[in-house]
């Protein structure tokens, strides 16, 4: 019997390392993990490759798929919309493989109404302060982006509850590890596994009559 | 600040190894989990001592501890009654220490009551056949014995769901380190963490006013 595999969502304040925590996920783990890859209007950046880091597409594209349902969720950020392709997805779990979505707050909770037994996780910064030093030191925007940023991620802050685990990424190396067995250990947990137990509920029925 | 220590319930079916998992994650984790001694009525075995494997009591000074609300949970079995001492166990969380209870099911559900953050672990063997082999095979019982017990295994099965984790024992080792990453795990559980949540919100409004 081959079980579904885990729908993992992992969410963070921008700044908090997640995108790196991920890389080093796949890559120490290889095999074990498949990220899924979102769809984009946005343009391509130097160095990125269509169907590694983004499916590229015309908004004329990226509208029908909304219009077709294709998507598990979408959202739009600066003019550009992001969306995760739901078949993708379905048929990853369906062959028992997790699925890594790296995703915003609302987005997440978006995927959890589709899947409710999505694990979701979230990724901070040790401190507020840290997060503030890591977004001004990035270089790559200005600070005002860099508060902007700030602000989003204190509308974020509201929605943590929400989420499943939450993981301070103080040391990289650890805070990959406490990803890994976080979804390891989930595999573990009674509402996954409803049908061994009604096995071997039924295996002691037998000879217990 | 010092969290709180977890309250971990280690239940499973008689002959499912939760004892020998128990021992080995004792030894290969030192410190880092401690034993919940139970107080027994029952009579002192060969190669017992007192305060190690129990803390071996009177009917009469069990009673009392009855009376005086004492215990987090206790239960009779064949005449002997066994019971968790409430004091010791609340001391030792409180110390931010995570602290294990081997009991059978219903007192594990009478443990949830009084600490609903209580994290309860099922063991269970590879399947039901491979149950009644160990049961059969331990030579300490009668196969008599070995069938009552499977018959209290098919009873303990109908309350499988109410814990939080099942643990599969095929290879000890594996079971143990399972047992071990659960733990570990739900220390970053969002609802344990709620003052750090808060703190960071606090840090971030700051930041954005």
């Amino acid at each position: 019997m081959k079980t579904r595999g885990l729908v993992v969502v992992l969410s963070g304040f921008s700044g908090a390392g997640k995108g790196t925590i991920m890389k080093h996920l796949l890559k120490q783990y290889e095999g074990l993990y498949h990220l899924s890859i979102s769809a984009t209007t946005r343009g391509k950046r130097e160095g990125e490759e269509e169907g590694r880091e983004y499916f590229f597409k015309t908004r004329e594209e990226f509208d029908r798929m909304v219009s077709e349902d294709a998507f598990l969720e979408y959202a739009t950020f600066n003019g550009n919309s992001y969306g995760t392709p739901k078949a993708y997805v379905e048929q990853l779990v369906s062959e028992g493989k997790d699925v890594i979505l790296e995703i915003e707050v609302k987005g997440a909770l978006q995927v959890r109404e589709q899947f409710p037994d999505a694990l979701l996780l979230f990724v901070t910064p040790p401190s507020a302060e840290a997060l503030k030093e890591r977004l001004l030191g990035r270089g790559t925007e200005s600070e005002e982006v860099a508060m902007q940023r700030l602000a989003i991620s204190s509308q974020e802050a509201q929605l943590m509850e929400q989420y499943d685990y939450l993981i301070v990424n103080d040391v990289l190396e650890r805070a990959m590890e406490e990803v890994h067995n976080i979804i390891q250990s989930e595999h573990f947990r009674t509402s996954r596994n409803i049908e061994s137990i009604e096995r071997v509920r039924e295996e002691l029925q037998a000879f217990a009559e």
